[in-house]
């Protein structure tokens, strides 16, 4: 066995990358460009190869053509190099494939050659497809100790759908091979806030129900129902989002130190985060979630209509969510954790607000001087950052009593100034293609996301709970508001 | 009486402020140029008269010259209106007196008309006249309830020569109308110090023994004996900068909250601590004290004469010590504080370094990260600021192991971009006219600090030991590594 250090100094990365939903929107959007940013950085080995596949027929040379488009449509001016791109786009092959034509898989397997030098297959398809597309690989030779399944979300609806995907997968895919992807994790920010609580010894101490007043994590789109008019009426604000990215921001704020930072004890303490979120019975339901569906607002200056509108008719699908969330344990004891997430909000704005609680006792409170808790603000979108803020004296002569200020350390700097802004799904590719699974989302974490889910929709059914409108461009419905104003909190605007 | 707010925004200012030393170095320098400034911004009610004395004969209208000089050398160009400037001359008037002439006094104190309105006194001149002044003033009625009385240091060259200045001035002056004036307290970084530590919660789970590893304070001057010739030569480092300076900052760092921002409470703390250092005897002198006398050597690229050449005879006096202090109480138990300071060093600079303790375990170093403890660094000169250094990840994809990177967080910064710098005295003038002790140093703490100094001094003259030579332009006598290198420590350079 190789030491770990030589085992990370020389990653063996699987030779063959296998793209489903080739022709859909993330690879467009996200994959393609990724994988061209890796080559571009010489972080691609010269064997990898990266076969597309898709229900659609299209000639390799029309495949090609349309990912350099996209590549040239996502990726900056400056970083593209006609010779990288072109040597990506001679790494790639196209099969066409429709997932329930069990015959199809034989013709990929071909294209694929072998799968001795490591297979990674990345789907990203409609829940529906996967256990034939499973199925169909497992069938064609396409599974076995050097394959590994990357599983893009939804994976499944509830947690009992979520179970039947996974038991289908794990029929051929020990959970070691399987990688299911939320790709906040893949996030700089999200990983410099480990960083930042584990390699600092300024953080800990505070860390807890002692030093931590409240938690506040929002997801704010300025977005309506774009394309995914169908999938998004079906899912909503709840499981489209809260589900899976919040809660694992919450759960990366709120677990104990691993021991390591790899994948065993990295979700091991995530997983125990997820499992003592406290269940929210039929009464919690009803005080602690609020539900909004838009209607018609102006965001900045240009009008939008309601969902119903944009969607043909009415639904009850929540366009909005806010909910105040306990984690059970020593730690957490008392302290909400706070979470916003809708459509049609004012911004466009993901972040995580932990507010310390203040300081027992003011000196300079005779000095007329006023104290802010300190706050550390993790911003994920639109820019990545983390701010620490600070209270100090405003120079001066303090005539009229010692003026203190809110200042605001910003992370991002000079420092970090040269290195341009990732795609989230670079760091995961990479690591799927080189089998580290530590920003990958593990089985038991996923069903203790579903469980505590599960229950809220259950609440809000026996509630009969109804989405409150919200204009368009405005924090969601009032009761949101009240939600936390209640506990004397306000959510930052 | 007025309740406190009323206090704080009406302060009421005496009308008088008396200079003694009028002609001197830091008449002009420092005072004349500070009182500029206050008046220039209209914190000078319009009743203020400053009235300055020294040996010398001037006629008025000479000493405004010299003022209006010395103003317009120290004060930046764009802060110089000539309006202001002939408005603050106006206020001056000057006296000649020669403080062992009894006589004299009755002219001052008919040039002064009467104390009434309030008389502020500033004396700095030899400590040898400081009796004869005190008997003088009080003689002609220059003493009562409305007056008070800053002393500048030296006050005295050890415990017993402090303590009869004290006695002296305490024989006309009681304790609360006493100002010991120690310019370092009126830094805005040094307060600034107290507003962080006590204006957030985020220090003070760290500010003790189980969060810091270390204390710093190193004023590093690169001058060497300039004027002051005589003085310097019975002083030495340990009397000219440790005592006062150096001693007020670790007090600072180390006392415990104070109830209140005021002048008891503030001065109780720091004297608790002044009082908890740990007393050398002999054996501790030798090993946790460094002295050092600068031979010729060049500072950049100036070549720059011996000390005992720049005096015109050899000597014994120190011109750098270094020294281990310890603080003995439940807080700092084992924490060294490492003072240093000396002339003829390589920078101009004086900053309080607290480094933290590292982490307890790193969960990163599987990755291959390496930790750096996190520190903050309170700086002095040449520039006022204060940095916090975390542990940051670097942007990266992280294939050769997490890199994580100190990342400094400067507290000065686009805020306080727009704010002057100020000369310390400015503060303290203004704390002196309005009554504001609190920056000012009591009685109990020079003689606290004055006890500790002298044990050192003894113990250098019953070890016999002289200062080390080190080059002009280094860190002093490699034995002042050594100190602190002995306890895996190094000085920041």
């Amino acid at each position: 066995m190789l030491p770990p250090s030589a085992l990370s100094a020389a990653p063996r990365a699987y030779q063959t990358l296998l793209l489903f939903g080739a022709t859909g929107d993330l690879a467009q959007r996200m994959l393609l460009p990724s994988l061209y940013g890796l080559d571009a950085e010489g972080q691609l080995s010269d064997a990898t190869r990266i076969i597309g596949t898709a229900r659609s027929e299209h000639p390799i040379e029309e495949y090609r053509a349309t990912a350099r488009a996209a590549i040239e449509k996502a990726v900056e001016p400056e970083r593209l190099k006609p010779d990288a791109l072109d040597r990506f786009l001679a790494r790639l092959s196209y099969v066409s494939l429709d997932a329930t034509d069990t015959g199809g898989y034989a013709r990929l397997a071909e294209a694929i050659g072998g799968i001795e030098a490591g297979l990674a297959i990345f789907l990203s398809t409609a829940p529906s497809l996967f256990e034939a597309t499973i199925e169909g690989l497992d069938k064609a030779g396409l599974t076995g100790p050097t394959v590994r399944m990357a599983l893009e979300k939804p994976l499944g609806s509830d947690l009992a759908s979520s179970r039947e995907i996974n038991d289908a997968v794990a029929r051929v895919f020990p959970e070691p091979q399987i990688f299911r992807i939320d790709h906040y994790l893949g996030k700089e920010t999200v990983q410099n806030l480990l960083a930042l609580r584990f390699g600092n010894l300024m953080f800990e101490p505070l860390w807890n129900a002692q030093g931590i007043e409240h938690v506040e994590i929002s997801i704010g789109e300025t977005v309506g129902l774009e394309g995914r008019v169908g999938f998004y009426d079906d899912t909503g604000a709840l499981r489209d989002m809260v589900q899976n990215h919040m809660l694992q921001l919450l759960a990366l704020v709120a677990m104990e130190p691993p021991a390591r930072f790899d994948a065993t004890e990295v979700r091991d303490e995530k997983v125990k985060v997820l499992r003592a979120l406290r269940p929210m019975d039929v009464e919690e339901v009803k005080k602690h979630t609020v539900i909004g569906q838009y209607v018609a607002g102006a965001i900045g200056a240009r009008t939008v209509p309601a969902y119903a509108e944009e969607l043909g008719k009415p639904s009850d699908t929540e366009t909005f969510v806010a909910l105040k969330a306990h984690v059970d344990c020593w730690r957490w004891h008392g302290v909400p954790f706070y979470l916003r997430t809708g459509k049609r909000l004012p911004f466009r704005r993901s972040e995580i607000l932990i507010r310390f609680r203040a300081v027992p006792h003011s000196i300079f409170a005779n000095r007329g001087a006023v104290l802010q808790p300190n706050a550390l603000l993790i911003s994920l979108q639109p820019d990545e950052n983390i701010t620490l803020t600070l209270m100090a004296k405003r120079p001066g002569l303090d005539r009229e009593g010692i003026r203190l200020q809110e200042v605001p350390l910003d992370l991002k700097g000079d420092v970090f100034a040269d290195t341009r802004r990732r795609i989230a799904y670079e760091r995961l590719l990479l690591d799927l293609l080189e089998g580290d699974p530590t920003l990958f989302v593990r089985r038991d974490e996923v069903e203790a996301q579903w469980e505590w889910i599960d229950a809220i929709r259950a609440g809000w059914k026996a509630n009969g709970m109804k989405p409150k409108p919200y204009p368009a461009g405005t924090w969601g419905p009032s009761a949101a508001i009240a939600l936390t104003e209640r506990d004397g909190v306000s959510w930052r605007e």
